[in-house]
């Protein structure tokens, strides 16, 4: 018998996602996973630090109700409007699994996402055999006119802001695309804290819209694993059915709940993540990188003189980790997560570096670092 | 609109399955989530705590690969042979979407058990809209004879040590099972530990035979959420393919690692288990209950005088929980989880007080507490 043939045909069918590297290298500057360069707050740590005693032996709470609870008061809605899942990951999995009727029927197979987003979304729609609908972005990366999506779509993902781009939506603009869906729409706010403005107040405005949020990026908190979505009570009890029981750990648990304690701790990063944002794309413009204007924690730049690809080599070269997507709409540009001050220092450095190499003994006047 | 709407037809007709009590009252004593009495051991606290700091904020290794390494060495296998899940839930979850067909396409949509077993596989059967189908144990809750099964089952699955009965399958038994079987079969040892034999060599010696494990009852690290699925490489790598990228929890892959670097501490609890197991069986056979032979860390047994049910009540006003399960089968049983030396005679001593109170002023011999 060959085991192969024990698997479905559409799992047989599909590739693995690739996440980004979690290379060992040491003395590399990590850029390319978006995560927070500044640690959890000290708080965090003490609370998960103090937790880790022999209750680890006993199941988590199973609804993980202390953090809804304290979720709730934030967002200054009910319990029933909040799940959280084992990051938010596992919460836009569970959606195509509790909207979308696998196969081909119709609107309610369909998983309309944009293009470029995140890479997740087509595979979760290949992983439950949901019928695909992809949504190009418009050439500046902003959102195409309404008559472009697919209104009943059982599921659409909007990630906002947008990654790879950083571009923002306005709440306005987001509104009017919710208006005209008559499927669910999940508004993916993922950077959300690095942005002017978010969506919250849909997800409350509208029975059929979700914002997904995560403590991974802004809360420092990939390793732990959790995100939530909050949205209309009967969606959230739906999702609650098919979860697994015990789906957030609970270290995660306690993790996300002391972070919700000690938000100017966070607040004050976001300012600084801001603050190295607009002084990188400045640093950056000086030797001819195009960066989008960006709403999240790093920028999708278009770098001068060669191609992308090359210059993501490069920058590894010098020990510096940063994203290229090999795709017509993302192929001239890097993604660079905002790190600390001193890893983007590093980072326009490099990059002035790499350019000298590269015009040999021809400086031009950008080229002053 | 109604949101109701939005949800599959499949997922609204769902119950939501009901996890075991994880009641905060002080004082209680926990004897019915078959939880781990005894606290990891020092070195995994520490290994834990030592690992709480700013690496936080980065992601996970994506692939758990170097608890994957440590399980291979264990199990004398590759690393192919495994994959780490957010406890074993998640991995029997992933195990219904990769190897069954939704819907009705005969047997490559039957998911079957034995009834009684883990309360979860219906459910998860549900969810996934498969077929049911249940194989009742023998009233000694012994394996059926193979002419019960459907040998072409799309999925299977095993418990054993059995719960709740507690009962173990002998390897040789288990081995003429799974080669009677040409659909997957998972034989679940959540409990095995605490048998005198395992069937880990089936996994090896079947391609269609996985076993699953976890970390959670014998390790205590319910917490945590880690459970592994032991197989063929190809089952395995196609449940890779579907499983969430950052599936299991930096904290809970640190302190799984450790574990299995100081597993003398877990046998030695083990052993404890084991021996407290032996006493409270004698104990309570001593005032009339009549308990199977048990392979796990917990007994399940059958109350002398009154229903089980109200067994239950009595002892939960004396601050002992134990789990009674409402089915014909089990109707009659309690399932308690072995704790420890002191709490199991504490529930020894609880007993005989209801029965004194139950038998009034005509004290039997057999109510000695």
């Amino acid at each position: 018998m060959k085991s192969q043939a024990l698997v479905r045909p559409i799992v047989r069918a599909l590739k693995a996602y690739v996440p980004g590297e979690q290379p060992k290298i040491k003395g590399l500057i990590k850029l390319n996973t978006n995560e927070n360069p500044y640690p959890p707050s000290p708080k965090v740590l003490a609370a998960i630090k103090s937790a880790v005693d022999g209750r680890l032996r006993l199941y988590p709470n199973p609804t993980a109700e202390p953090l809804r609870q304290e979720l709730a008061k934030w967002h200054r809605c009910q319990l029933e409007n909040i799940i959280v899942g084992n990051g938010s990951d596992e919460l836009l999995a569970l959606a195509t699994r509790c909207f979308v009727e696998p196969g081909h029927h119709g609107a309610s197979s369909v998983i309309q996402y944009l293009t470029p987003s995140y890479s997740l979304y087509p595979v979760l729609a290949d992983i439950h055999g949901a019928r695909r609908r992809e949504v190009p972005l418009q050439s500046d990366f902003s959102l195409p006119p309404l008559a472009k999506f697919e209104r009943s779509a059982a599921l659409t993902f909007i990630t906002t802001p947008n990654a790879p781009s950083g571009r923002g939506c306005a709440t306005a603009e987001l509104e009017s695309l919710c208006r005209a869906h008559r499927g669910v729409v999940v508004l993916d706010e993922t950077y959300v804290d690095f942005a002017n403005e978010n969506a919250m107040a849909l997800a409350f405005k509208f029975p059929h819209v979700i914002v997904a949020r995560t403590f991974s990026k802004a809360y420092s908190l990939c390793f732990q694993r959790v995100g939530y979505f909050v949205g209309h009570p009967d969606l959230i009890a739906a999702l609650h059915k098919i979860r697994d029981s015990y789906n957030v750990n609970g270290l995660g648990q306690v993790a996300a709940l002391a972070t919700l304690r000690d938000l100017p701790y966070y607040r004050a990063n976001f300012k600084r993540i801001i603050a190295t944002r607009a002084r990188l794309t400045d640093d950056l413009a000086k030797l001819g990188f195009e960066t989008l204007p960006s709403q999240a924690n790093f920028i999708f730049t278009k770098p001068p003189r060669f191609p992308a690809a090359r210059w993501l080599e490069e920058l590894r070269r010098k020990k510096i980790l940063v994203r290229w997507f090999d795709c017509p709409e993302t192929r001239a540009f890097l993604r660079i997560t905002i790190g600390t001050e001193s890893e983007a220092a590093a980072l326009a450095r490099a990059a002035a570096a790499i350019l000298r190499k590269f015009l040999g003994s021809t400086p031009p006047n950008a080229v002053r670092y």
